[in-house]
């Protein structure tokens, strides 16, 4: 079980706060998607997370925890709790600040977690403002932040995430290029096949979120088809 | 020689921006300690860098480069290039922004390189006010965040800083006892073999520093003996 998500191509972001239409969670379970991952900026709260892992549990698939704060670093049942540091932030909080706070206060399932480096670059999602992201990068410099996750940090997983916006597919091929060890994930806008196809291109796994909100589970299964 | 450093247990650290006494360094040679490491907080430039830095050169020692910033990572010729980020720092730029910039401007051989998390706990101390530290922690605090930097983001050093004061040997006690597998270094106020012994008792490497241009080569090996 240990490193399974690194053969993850395809995850389905599901937030605790949203709603998912009847019939839409087992759509999903049987989409073709390697994984759940229970995450979300506003508003999640150890009652809506619990309620939304307590819906997935009866299906076949690893549920991943991605907490934005201590409090919502629920690890019972779950496969792997991904912990974000947004090393893009202008904002120490985000960057270590949460994590010395939640290691304080709470008890951590080490064998659980994996670290995630996440470059944030949509300056108008809720994770862009909440982090204060700086988002006016270059290319270049998105490549420089991955080397830096990669390298010095050692994040197993570096994540660029525009959030609801479909990202530019030079960025995330620059940020491919550099990548030594880390799985490189992307998320962001994937809402076509196409989509799907073109950022799989350059990243290991792709993340599908606000679509199946939005457009629902046949969606969802064209993606998976359009990166296997 | 690439993880030699794991088992120094006395480090000698020298200032750039300093002028040992004449036949000082003859002395800090023979001493006994196990490595140079070449580090400062103020003026320290690629010039007075490359001038110690062949000063060293003809002693048989491991030379370890510290850069404080992006313009002093020079590692020609060196052992080992230990690149600190200051995860107490309220900051960014000292956490990571740096080390972006460096990646971005310069070429990173990446063999020398190991990364160091710093917890800067002097705030009189020249490095705590430019990295504008949070030095006012338990020793719970400075345990989590050793922690955080340890098992999060996997430093292979976890560095207690104390610059030019003599620590709580109980806040260094409380993250050696939460360390898994990064090397505990220790720095700040070692001026007797005493204080190196104490100190010792919880860190795995202690690191000399102010010492040796107040006190000379004689006292250097006192605490190289204390310690071994």
């Amino acid at each position: 079980m240990q490193h399974k998500w690194k053969y993850w191509v395809h995850v389905t972001k599901l937030d605790p706060d949203k709603t998912l239409p009847a019939g839409t969670l087992a759509d999903v379970a049987t989409s073709g998607t390697d994984a759940l991952m229970l995450s979300g900026t506003m508003n999640v709260t150890r009652e809506n997370l619990r309620s939304l892992l307590s819906q997935v549990k009866p299906y076949d698939l690893p549920v991943v925890v991605e907490p934005s704060s201590p409090e919502s670093a629920l690890s019972d049942g779950i496969s792997y709790l991904f912990v974000p540091s947004v090393i893009n932030s202008t904002d120490v909080q985000w960057v270590v600040g949460k994590h010395r706070d939640w290691i304080l206060h709470y008890p951590v399932e080490w064998d659980l977690v994996v670290p995630e480096a996440y470059i944030v670059l949509n300056p108008n999602s809720a994770v862009g403002k909440v982090t204060r992201a700086s988002c006016s990068l270059s290319a270049k410099e998105v490549a420089a932040y991955t080397t830096c996750a990669d390298r010095y940090f050692h994040f197993p997983i570096v994540y660029i995430e525009y959030s609801g916006m479909y990202g530019d597919p030079a960025v995330v091929r620059a940020a491919s290029e550099v990548v030594d060890n880390a799985i490189l994930f992307y998320g962001g806008g994937i809402n076509t096949p196409q989509r799907a196809a073109e950022m799989a291109k350059y990243a290991d796994t792709i993340v599908v979120g606000n679509a199946v909100y939005e457009k629902g589970g046949v969606l969802l299964r064209e993606t998976v088809r359009a990166v296997q």
